[in-house]
């Protein structure tokens, strides 16, 4: 059935199963960093006291989301094109959910040692991968129109390209300055998702004129 | 592909990706507060009164699930109307469940420091923020009918915006009485998922004769 | 927009978002039982003594599962014939979802104190609540074919009303011999789901003739 | 309703619902498995140091997502071919669901465990279980085309049945090697997925030419 020839292939189904799955995880993962976040049992002091000293934890919730978010949108985007899935394209969506689902786990590392360059940098590593797939997903779905309409216009094509590669390599900027400077380094992370929130922002980087 | 000119949007899925998202985070918000009432392991009393000394958090969890529920119902019936989507109304819906997302933590609080005006403020001012972005959701998507039908009548837009800002109104008065008089506020948090319950009640607060 | 006149609904999505959200809230409940079994941490004997250790929460497990996937079943069975959704329905809807989020607190419950007559009152009680909003909402739905097709037949309408008060019927005999027969009681709860696997047993027991 | 004569069966959701149910408990189980995954509180070495030990549980975690991609591909394109479901297809798999819903207790005992016999076979048996009901799962559904097109090829069928029955027969041999070279089980744990990565490798085992 899987990667087998087109007289196997049933005809239900294209593509919605693999978009249901992300939703899914990306529900979960969303919420669940937040079940990281709380007040310690043992905690002595005024409760204000502990909400404040949670700030770490809640500022890698942040970050993480908006860029999970980023995440989605790109990925939903770029369903809104293909119009059949293969056994490659459901192995790099899966990779692809395999790296986000790890997110609790990079979050929790840098919400609990922020000024840690190890943490930084498996965080952002993180972050890195998930974007490299996202580009790999696209590139692969697109490439002589595999995937998508055969008229799509080349000017989506590299526009999606472009933007989905724009986050790991600013991500990768923060890897390399987290060993010198790691408040610098998450000042980076911090701002990367900001960067995509608008868009044009990351056309005009790239020198694309609307 | 994000916010890219209309010849780069492709065609299928409008807005059913966001709707299975924020169905996914609904799903496990008000699934998983449930995950932090638990009889303590150390509990040595009988089990009788380690069930009824769970109160606080049964509490919590039933005025956050219909709060929850409330605001669940007002997205899915915006998105009864709303018939496209863009990236900014993309990222209000983010922002929002974002928000939905944090609600465990802020129940929690309320369900351990029932008490403290601290706890009963910010879970109050949690679900402010949450129905203030339905609000912009909403006047969002209608402006000169943006993302709605054309014909949509004006009754269905002011409806939708008093609805939505009935919730944040009453909890801002749940917010200045936490100081002076903690029990009275969170009385008052209990009865404003009572009132949503028959929305034919909020009409009549606003005055609209049907 | 909520129980609003005819001219204020929406087109789209007339029951997909509820059928959606209940989706999710039972694949959550159906897997995150298993998170209460673990090995303890402290447990200094054989790994095979441990995991047998486990059985009273593998028997809830495997009981909470299948009666939740009945009441799934049910539920979605009642909505093949529900064609539209209203407030009171998607509120009878959320009680069930509110109700069923708490079978993970009663199962383990029950599985930590599997003859405590007590934890046997609260499981049973929750399914028995869960079955009767589940009897309302088929009731609702199909009073003078409310919500359902309007020819459709009586018998799907006394056969659906039946099937889901079975179930509830027998948890309140599981409920009536906890206190004197624990065990009993238990066998009861396990015996329940059996019955279901084999709807023509439902059938015969109420004495309708296919 | 459930199992009803033909006339008391709705017209709407055919399967869309319990794949719904499946893409949800699927996306939990592959991303709640990383909560597992956590540098301990009291670690007082350097956080390479913690990170690192954390392999096995990153192990069990790679092969079990990798797994569950295979598992769940695999349901997804049985439901491309299924065009109806009844009441024995929807038990197939939500008993399916609950032993897919065990793996993360599966896992986190392999994970814990990486080198005791008895976690390599309950890992290996809950896998093999699952594949099964895989297999049972479409063989019930196709056996004289009960659910599928009726002139669905013969062809499709005995791939399906082969495809889903290799895992299976793997994984028993990996229970078979597990008390006399634990760790020659866990080679061939990781090396299933590797397999199936790769469909015409399976296709070869079986003799099958293309």
């Amino acid at each position: 059935m899987r990667g087998a020839g087109s007289h196997l292939v049933g005809t239900a189904h294209t593509t919605s199963r693999i978009e249901a799955l992300t939703d899914g995880v990306f529900a979960i993962v969303m919420t669940l960093m937040v079940f990281d976040i709380r007040v310690p049992d043992d905690w002595t002091g005024s409760l204000g006291g502990a909400v404040a000293s949670l700030w770490p934890k809640f500022f890698a919730y942040a970050v993480s989301f908006v860029q999970l978010g980023i995440y989605w949108a790109g990925h939903r985007s770029q369903f809104s094109f293909i119009q059949r899935e293969d056994h490659t394209l459901r192995w790099i969506s899966l990779a692809f959910l395999a790296l986000v689902s790890l997110i609790p786990f990079s979050a929790e590392l840098l919400g609990s040692h922020v000024r840690d360059p190890l943490a930084i940098i498996i965080y952002a590593g993180n972050l890195v991968a998930i974007g490299l797939l996202l580009t790999a997903h696209w590139a692969y779905a697109t490439r002589r129109r595999r995937l998508v309409a055969s008229d799509l216009v080349p000017e989506v094509i590299s526009t999606g390209i472009r933007r989905t590669l724009t986050a790991p390599i600013l991500y990768v900027c923060a890897i390399a300055t987290a060993t010198v400077a790691p408040l610098v380094a998450v000042g980076l992370l911090a701002m990367v998702p900001v960067a995509y929130l608008f868009p044009s922002v990351i056309d005009r980087i790239w020198g694309v004129r609307r």
